[in-house]
């Protein structure tokens, strides 16, 4: 009985993620699905990244939480358009979530959109946003098996972030080891060592604006 | 549609979970059901208390993981008995995995049943799996917003721990905010800081202890 049930729900999902997708390509918009655990440091990144890049893009991001609107407080700031999504038990965001949510926003002033996943290494894999990438996020305190526990966002991920690196003196995690398991699971993905506390973003920020620069030039391209 | 189906899989669940308990209760167990989000802690915590308590306790523990064996594997030493349970893509434990998984295991020769739940610190929450209580735990590389992000765990929960206290001094974390927060949700429930890697568990240990000399007592008055 459950199963039909499921792939109902996944399948009406799938429908409104192309609507979104749809609509962000209109937009020329790059669009990241972030997903990672509690506390591997999402907000904290993307508050940085938001700070770093102001001059140079338009960022919205729709925050996905259970409860409060702390996350978007903490991006009010440093972004161009933030909307908070509360999901009360839900444990992942859904195409209908974010449609919502981008109803509320102007698009076409913005060149990127971050979605900021509920903080949940499983559920969010699965349901498709209608963003361009996912990125899985890992942090080192959360120590060295993680890749390896959740592998469906390791194989579903476009980049990887390995966030907290400046912690690595004081917790159990062994560099090497992580980089197997992700390397097993997905050889080619990208995996950038990050550290929102020492500053070290760099890569990433080369990455995303790269990204961008790309969709935007596609978009041109396209009208 | 969808909400019949879930109160119907919700109900199917706390009828084996009332299952699970009576056969749990019969064999005088007392039985934690460990939620936490990945990388918390709960493996390393759970190795080194049923390292410290072997001598006095038999203990046997549930693991619940999307993937591998590894924290069967770390348990296996220090455990009378271990049993995995790898879910796939199922983001919390319910009770017929647990039933089956109690099917596996001589829970006459038991004193302590921990369940350690898929690391997620939502789904887990709502599913009875036939726990006497369920522990909620925290670390602090996780940020001092995560009781106010996860009010149901902490309303929920009848202990919470704090893991990895020995980070303090390395991450930004507030703990008289996280403190208010915890109280604001939940007055009385008991709040444990912890740190696995300081070895700093007495008053968990004692707190356990507690509990499984009483239930032991019960247990002993009602043959």
């Amino acid at each position: 009985m459950q199963v039909p049930v499921i792939e109902n729900v996944l399948k009406l999902n799938d429908e409104v993620a192309q609507i979104n997708r749809s609509q962000l390509k209109q937009a020329g918009l790059f669009t990241l699905n972030l997903i990672g655990a509690p506390g591997c440091g999402k907000t904290a990144l993307l508050t940085a990244l938001t700070k770093k890049l102001a001059d140079d893009l338009r960022i919205g991001v729709c925050v996905g939480d259970l409860a409060t609107t702390r996350d978007a407080d903490r991006l009010a700031d440093s972004c161009a358009q933030v909307v908070q999504i509360n999901t009360g038990k839900g444990c992942h965001l859904d195409a209908n979530q974010v449609r919502q949510a981008l109803s509320q926003m102007s698009l076409d002033q913005l060149d990127l959109l971050v979605i900021e996943n509920v903080g949940n290494l499983i559920c969010p894999v699965g349901f498709d946003l209608g963003q361009d990438v996912k990125i899985g996020m890992f942090s080192v305190s959360e120590g060295d098996d993680k890749a390896a526990k959740h592998p469906y966002i390791v194989t579903e991920a476009s980049l990887l972030l390995l966030n907290k690196t400046d912690l690595l003196p004081y917790v159990p995690f062994d560099l090497q080891k992580f980089h197997d398991d992700v390397r097993r699971l997905n050889p080619d993905v990208p995996l950038l060592e990050v550290s929102v506390q020492a500053d070290e973003l760099d890569e990433l920020i080369d990455w995303i604006t790269q990204k961008v620069a790309a969709t935007g030039a596609e978009s041109a391209a396209a009208t």
